[in-house]
């Protein structure tokens, strides 16, 4: 079975419970293929095989998310990771995702920034065409740098309008000059489970 | 006078010329924007003061192109810089191309392939993205190793279908997941100087 491992504190998670559990034997057979360098550096160390992503399909996928409709719509990429998720996950059979109840929306953008990942080069150029869609937000710099992603990108952590609709708004982001992708995964996942203090339910995308 | 420096065999006469004009006093007040390392490289040791891409507009962008058409529409990127070529020359007030009769087009990919610029990770599955698009053409590799652009991206040079709308194909090109960006540059140029053996044509947008 191979297994897409998402990136970010919650993802870590059910990495270090697959690795549990190959040691103990409960599971057997099972490669990941990750999503960042992080996932990949955590899945090597609790024991997990790793391979590089290729065309197969995935069996399987596991990630958190920042927003989840009732949908299941999702923004993802708060842990910086966006695109190579996005890559391997669109390849996973079934995407599962994993949170808990904080990050249930009843639209995409209440909460959480959108994160949009673009060149570094000419990026405030890029910066100035996202803000004529309509786009507040601001660069993600947590520090004296801005922060770089696994591919050498900045991110822009975008605020998204108060009216929008997802899929068109998503495809003029990913249609501006010096945008690599955004953090929008729409109709992919399958599966939510979401923890609350009462327990955890699992969800299915209501239409 | 802020300048756009293009990138590629042709692009580098004009900025050796530039440099030469500065270096007798001909030309003052110049500074370049360089659209690669190379580039960069380059006119700094001819002696053009080089600054970053910022927001401002350039008053001029020069550069040569792999094909053009009457409509001045172009086919860019056969020297790996189409992502900073277009970020950069997307802010010129003015761009020129500089390039020889054998560009001359009717339509375009009727000689040259289409640069495609493609995140490293998952390239193979992006590649299959863009064949599901109907495009031919191969990932970009000069030797053991496949090219790698001054963005950290892989190339794949895809061979356009017989009949197609180029700003359409483009923008679903641009679409693709794993995309970062393509060669095509439709109705950035403003002028063409197109040098044949019986001498230097100036060329002007067709419609």
């Amino acid at each position: 079975m191979r297994v897409g491992l998402g990136t970010g504190s919650t993802a870590r998670y059910a990495i270090e419970e697959i690795g549990r559990r190959i040691g103990t034997g409960e599971l057997s057979g099972v490669v990941g293929v990750a999503t960042s360098e992080a996932s990949d550096a955590l899945a090597r160390a609790v024991g997990i095989p790793v391979e590089p992503l290729d065309p197969r399909p995935l069996d399987l996928a596991i990630d958190g998310a920042d927003e989840i409709t009732p949908g299941l719509d999702l923004i993802k990429g708060l842990g910086g990771a966006l695109l190579r998720e996005k890559l391997t996950e669109v390849q996973a059979r079934r995407l599962v995702i994993i949170a808990d109840h904080t990050k249930l929306v009843t639209r995409l953008g209440e909460k959480a920034p959108l994160p949009v990942e673009i060149a570094r080069f000419g990026f405030l150029s890029t910066i100035e065409r996202l803000r004529a869609l309509g786009l507040g937000g601001r660069l993600r710099q947590p520090g004296a740098q801005p922060y770089v992603t696994d591919n050498g990108n900045y991110i822009f952590d975008a605020q998204l309008p108060a009216e929008f609709g997802a899929a068109e708004l998503g495809s003029r982001i990913k249609g501006t000059l010096g945008v690599v992708e955004t953090g929008l995964f729409l109709g992919m996942a399958e599966r939510a489970f979401v923890a609350a203090p009462d327990g955890v339910r699992e969800l299915t995308p209501q239409r």
